[in-house]
């Protein structure tokens, strides 16, 4: 006898769930026998009274089974796939997958939208003419085959449960549960198919998880879950209390990203791609290859125009670019010590970069410019931030956004390491 | 700024709900403009962190607000009501509220129906033929001006916000929470206006509260709710580990409540409609009748006999008979030392005297008669329980459940008092 009280009333007294309750009720909900109010008073029992490792891999497991996998297993070489939990000016995957195709191992990396402060890397990609992010699985398939890198929007059917039970947590108060979050990033990257996976978990201002505590229990679940359903997984803690690089927007972004695949770029979106790849190219057992010299040398470029071509994109073609820019100087000369994350990526939000809801469109051009990042000598006057926009009206919103977000003084600037820690599966 | 997740995320997060979110959510949650499935969120987190006495007040309140009251201003004499948490053979509505009428208090006494192993005193009255549930507010009314005692059906325009909550709690999970039963119950008879009110929180087996501990909560709860209403309220907690009186099922308990108005019937029965008059009739303040008195003379069987006719029901009618009558006897000699009230409620259930489902009749003729109560003495042979039923092939089930439910020892019972304690309100 299964019904969706009893599997309510387990979880709201304490109780660990049997994986037959876990598969039967993510099962039913999928097919509407179980009601979304009945959903909401487990997810609310899920939220308070936790879920044990054991408990949130089947729970994953069963959102993957709710729906098609992305059948990956006939490509000849290994697949590897990477997931950040999203921060400002975080645009890693666009230089990392055509590096790590570069390199050897084939990357699937289906993606998201933006909403709030935290930019998606489809509305960054969408910047460039005529890329298109749907692809169908059979395009995804012959993609990778072809050029070894695909980033797109993950395919409708790839665990429809998470879609259904992610939209009523959005209005139930149910989103800040460690396990539901979880189950919900793993249970679409293991329904994409890929061998193995390297999580980027944020951890600061801009992210998510505000502190180092909840990034750590965050990638320790996420991880736990990838090992028990068969991925090779690591995670990395880095750090998101400062914009990574010095461009937050999508085309800006989009910008910065193709300079790091020329070579250049800012020093952090270098040193985090590079430590990404590693990661990844280890789990994929590919070892002969040094992905500093790949991104140094032109061909992670070579496959980043392949792969943009391959999705109808021109990769020469001139990015949009804001009508209205603006700059803010700095109030005195020192060091700057401090350039709040979420600031900037509230202040680029506001200035069209990203959307209040979902059906809204993104301004592709819009965003911020940081001209210094924490640790550099700035003198009075000088420009700090760059604010690109087409709505001159949401210049005043984004100064205000700003004003509060740096700090110029004497002293030295305490430096975060980029790359916090990694963890790794306790069972793999 | 109010909105349904604000309110959830503050109950989540273990804080104190504002008088301005209680009176919002409820109000708003009973146009339709917060959501099933945000509600039942709401109700498992209130069911996990719990709410304050005052949270519950309003809460209550509001549920009072979220419909019509029914005004008893303009009546002569003063109202009070009794309400009873629910047990086996709890036919003490039917004697009490022309008791106490008799002795110069109004009753309005809105009930319901039973579900489950405890019956409802509309399914009892409905065995007198004729008999009729429903009033409108204006018979409601004149019948109290007129006769002093109304027991009837509650009208759908008091408390909706309950009902709606209610059947939402019924379906995911969230039916056990204290400070919500509390409300529910105490939100439909604040609306229904009486002045007064003494609770019978039941204790035992055939309770829904089957701890000292547990009747204590919810005691305690109901009065600190009543009394931050204004209503004047007390509550006695009373055992229900043996089913009260002899009698179990609509009509067999309506016949052993005229044997009391006539000034027989079993003593536990008359102890405590006593005990439960003098109480309403203090909060009331009639000082100078004996309410034993007026039950033994006749008054109360008078006002009994004039109740039943107004509302269309012939007192002098035969009551329905099941066809259908087996017994069972004692197996050996001995001290009777425990009747279990749940067993005895289960299988008056079973023989048609109550409902699985709200849509399911009643079987009026259907129950159990106790005929030894324990600490009295049972020879070998003699018969103990009589099975009534017009289903002969629900008498096997019925016989089951009844045999581990009594047991027969050289020793002597275990005496629990009745009346276990009374609790008064701290506030009033």
């Amino acid at each position: 006898m299964r019904s969706a009280i009893d599997v309510i009333r387990a979880k709201r007294d304490g109780q660990r769930l049997t994986d037959d309750q876990i598969d039967w009720v993510v099962d039913a909900y999928t097919r509407g026998e179980v009601a979304d109010e009945q959903m909401s008073a487990l997810a609310m029992a899920v939220l308070l009274n936790g879920m044990t490792s054991e408990e949130t891999a089947r729970w994953t497991a069963a959102m993957v089974a709710s729906g098609e996998t992305l059948a990956l297993g006939g490509l000849p070489m290994p697949t590897v796939d990477k997931h950040s939990t999203g921060g400002v000016g975080d645009k890693i995957t666009l230089p990392l997958t055509p590096l790590v195709a570069a390199c050897g191992a084939a990357v699937p990396q289906l993606s998201g939208r933006g909403l709030g402060h935290t930019g998606g890397t489809l509305d960054k990609l969408e910047s460039i003419p005529g890329w298109r992010a749907s692809l169908t699985a059979e395009e995804v398939r012959a993609q990778l085959r072809e050029v070894g890198a695909v980033i797109c929007a993950a395919t409708a059917g790839l665990a429809p449960a998470d879609r259904k039970l992610y939209a009523l947590r959005d209005v139930t108060g149910t989103v800040e549960s460690v396990p539901l979050i979880a189950s919900s990033i793993m249970s679409k990257k293991i329904a994409e198919g890929a061998e193995s996976l390297v999580l980027d978990v944020k951890c600061g201002s801009g992210a998510f998880m505000k502190t180092l505590e909840q990034a750590r229990e965050l990638a320790t679940t996420l991880v736990d879950i990838g090992a028990a359903n068969g991925v090779r997984i690591s995670a990395l803690i880095t750090d998101m209390s400062v914009p990574l690089g010095r461009a937050v927007g999508n085309a800006l972004e989009v910008a910065e990203s193709v300079d790091v695949l020329r070579g250049g770029g800012p020093t952090d979106v270098v040193e985090l791609t590079v430590a990404l790849a590693r990661e990844m190219l280890q789990h994929a057992g590919v070892s002969d290859v040094d992905p500093a010299e790949v991104l140094a040398d032109g061909r992670a470029h070579e496959v980043w125009r392949e792969m943009i071509a391959a999705q109808g994109g021109d990769p020469d073609a001139e990015l949009p670019q804001a009508q209205h820019r603006e700059t803010i100087t700095a109030p005195a000369s020192g060091t700057l010590t401090r350039l709040d994350a979420y600031a900037v990526g509230l202040a680029a939000w506001r200035l069209g970069a990203g959307r209040a809801r979902k059906e809204d469109a993104v301004d592709h051009a819009a965003g911020v410019v940081c001209l210094a990042k924490p640790g550099e000598q700035v003198v009075e006057g000088q420009p700090l931030l760059e604010l690109h926009t087409d709505r001159p009206q949401a210049l005043a919103a984004a100064r205000d956004t700003l004003a509060p977000a740096y700090e110029i003084s004497g002293a030295d600037a305490r430096s975060t390491p980029l790359i916090i820690e990694k963890v790794t599966a306790n069972r793999s």
